[in-house]
């Protein structure tokens, strides 16, 4: 058996400063790192961390690959849709790309998305249906 | 200012039933799920989610982009060596591909990779600077 969990999410990289610079415009503060090799943050329940991207090419075993993003995406759900648009428009404003603004979706939420310098997939939401503890972790309802 | 923090994970994947079976086989069960569409698990803090690669590309409004994967890994922190060889080993046995068995690395811990069947890059571990909560979640030392 392998626990239902995860530890660390590691995003690879190609310049670990515009990537501190950048989520620090978002607000994020680093937890621990290792000048020029690895940041760390902090999040609910586990680490995210920053690596080179070529170093985790390396550390996967295939130093020669190509990694790819946009299969693997992170989500921050909100309960409301103006944090939704606040977001959104604070990461448009520090440098991501945008791929789609905050719109009503299939599912009865509002959601969009934009990636990060390296083009790592952040997904902004509000979801009806789910609620955010007050440590704004997530709990999924029962079925 | 974005929080820092995440909600939700998601696989992009080409067939959920496949999906489904490859971390059944490893001893996850999903918490809610729509018949076909999507599935989600409920991890340490966040819930992880597989949803159709197609589906998550026209999701992200670039219907027609290949998403990549490798880019953004996914670890499982474990206690000891032994545990990291036993999650490295079933993985294996249940389908995934294998790209680095465990070993000693230069950090000073003992790591492995293997991917998903549709190529999501896991990351088993054993960090002797990293302790876990007793629930599996990691909180990061101070620096």
């Amino acid at each position: 058996m392998t626990p239902q969990r995860v530890t660390l999410i590691t995003l690879g990289v190609a310049d670990l400063e515009r990537s501190k610079a950048f989520y620090g415009a978002l607000g994020w503060t680093p937890t621990r790192e290792v000048a020029g090799e690895v940041v760390f943050y902090q999040i609910n329940g586990m680490a995210l961390g920053f690596f080179g991207l070529d170093a985790l090419a390396k550390d996967q075993g295939r130093p020669d690959a190509k990694l790819g993003t946009g299969g693997m995406t992170l989500a921050q759900n909100f309960t409301t849709d103006a944090e939704v648009d606040a977001a959104y428009a604070l990461a448009l404003e520090v440098g991501a790309i945008a791929l789609k603004a905050p719109e009503k979706v299939f599912w009865g939420g509002y959601s969009g998305y934009y990636a990060d310098p390296d083009g790592h997939v952040w997904e902004v939401a509000q979801n009806p249906f789910w609620e955010l503890s007050a440590d704004g972790s997530l709990t999924l309802p029962a079925s």
